[in-house]
């Protein structure tokens, strides 16, 4: 049979850049047809615009031609989905191990930024206790290495442990999976001097190697800016989509735009953009106060091609609650129609996952 | 003479870590006096702290008993000042570039906090401001590549020209020079998506390959964490001093904390602590809202070693000004005190430069 014979021998190819892996071990290939002398196939690739892209297709064919010189070889090329993508980066590093098999996570949700200070962690920690309360099974990875608030609004401290398969997540009050690298420190205010490799090790540690288990989502509290962290959750996470946190300020905007600049040309789904800080109300006088100026939201999202999911106030109550450690108490009819949202946009329907 | 030949081969010995230079090009050795068979020797390190301490002075012991086994030899070592740490990094890089000797800069200060938006850009903004008002000549070098604010808030978009001195930096309305990652993009918004070697070497270049001239201060702009570029503008640049940025949050405490370790362990002088955003005051009935929670930058300072230098209202004007690229506009008494103690804790009295 020339099509078992040609499936081998594809497989078999070593991958032009990562040499240790052959196409078979990195499921680049997604189908073949042989019909008489024609072979139709489609490569399934980590990102679509792939630079080695060319390559790949060049050492295909010439395989091919060598098994058979009369063969006509068409190639198509796909991306691949996000579990696809976090199976190749694994296996890219080699390290199919244990943990990761035994962990079963439906949905992966990272919240994003740009700009520092726009309450990431608020809004991570708030989506984590609203789905959680909602009966879901929930985690959060806090990937802010150097500047984590997780443990801290969550009012976590112990200890990780270690089980034969992989250390434990620490659990908060409602029983919300959290991993945080201040959960492994011995005190909460040493800084984390790391330079980039560090930093992205440490996250797809926290990926692989903690025990996560059944979760139906996995919230991912990403540090400002669009460096290693960032870059690191979208190419070695299975992210199913991202939520933008902005605020009022123009320039929080322009960060923002850079953050949703990044996610786009990761070609990782973009859910919508939350805005916080939009407003506070004089508890004297009710007085609604634009701290910082006039809501551009409407703009941000337009100049981003994506929707705005809701306002958030500004809430002296929901900073006392962070610093209190108690999060999960924190209530509020905005968010809540936030989090309809995210769970329309990433829908936990089994059934997909198996299609 | 014993102590002419000496000097000639410990200063062509290889730096252990750094072998294409010399210990005499690296400016190690401080100073030599030989007295009959007794050396005594002082080698400046760029930390005080540096593991490479032990193998370099056995290096020097063994040299020096090759060239003759009666000497007995001494050595004390001291931590490098801000210039010769700069100077030695330089040396390092080999990188001994004219435009770097053509700059002339008395002062380096860093704003840094480890927390993102709680204002570092607001502050660094309004520190430059108010020095170039009072006639000194300033810069601000944005060192927040993913994230950078300072050409927004200046209401700079000009793109940097090259000159034989080097780049030139961008001016200022009121005639601050200016650098930042993105002055050279030709979108605002778009992202730089770059790991961490790329975000040091840009930042390396801010100082060595543009022609800041001759500057009074320079302040330098640090994004949130305690990654790649703290590391980098606390270990290649001279600096003389860090101002740290804190808000109300005890979480903001937390990070900033991180911060100051960072500060600590790289042996920098710590100006003192701002708090930012430490209340709002209603415009309609005057209430005074503390919207991040009661200040508690007194235990931060505390816990830190430093001292306060002042407590910032959130200030929707200052938003409005820096949204409009206006912050030269803002004037503000509570800032002018904060001002006048950086002044008097790094004075610029030329004559220090020499001693």
């Amino acid at each position: 049979m020339v099509e078992e014979e040609l499936v081998k021998v594809l497989k078999a190819i070593k991958h032009p850049e990562i040499q240790s892996r052959t196409l078979g071990e990195l499921g680049v290939l997604q189908s073949i047809q042989v019909t008489a002398n024609h072979v139709q196939m489609t490569l399934a690739l980590p990102l679509q615009q792939t630079p080695i892209k060319e390559k790949l297709i060049d050492l295909i064919e010439q395989a091919a031609r060598d098994l058979d010189p009369q063969l006509e070889v068409a190639i198509h090329t796909t991306a691949m989905t996000p579990e696809q993508r976090a199976a190749f980066m694994a296996a890219a590093r080699g390290d199919q191990r244990d943990t990761l098999r035994r962990n079963n996570v439906a949905r992966v949700v990272a919240v994003m930024s740009g700009k520092g200070g726009v309450g990431k962690s608020a809004v991570a920690g708030l989506l984590a206790a609203a789905l959680q309360r909602r009966g879901l099974r929930t985690g959060v990875l806090d990937a802010d290495i150097t500047g984590p608030s997780i443990p801290k609004i969550f009012g976590a401290n112990e200890m990780p442990e270690s089980s034969p398969d992989g250390i434990q997540p620490v659990t908060s009050l409602t029983g919300i999976k959290l991993m945080s690298v201040n959960l492994l420190l011995p005190q909460q205010d040493q800084a984390v001097i790391w330079r980039g490799p560090l930093i992205s090790r440490a996250i797809e540690q926290f990926w692989n190697d903690i025990a996560w288990g059944d979760l139906d989502y996995l919230v991912v509290d990403l540090p400002p800016g669009t460096s290693d962290a960032a870059l690191t959750v979208t190419q070695s996470l299975p992210l199913h989509g991202v939520l933008l946190v902005t605020s009022p300020q123009d320039l929080a905007g322009m960060v923002v735009r850079k953050a949703a600049d990044l996610v786009h040309k990761m070609e990782i789904p973009l859910i919508g953009v939350v805005e916080n800080m939009s407003y506070i109300a004089c508890p004297h006088c009710g007085t609604t106060i634009h701290v910082f100026g006039p809501s551009r939201a409407d703009e941000t999202v337009r100049l981003i091609g994506s929707s705005l999911l809701g306002h958030l106030p500004l809430d002296p109550s929901l900073a006392m609650l962070c610093d209190a450690g108690e999060i999960e108490d924190y209530h509020s009819d905005a968010f809540e129609a936030v989090v309809d949202k995210v769970i329309q946009h990433l829908p936990l329907v089994v059934e997909q996952d198996h299609a």
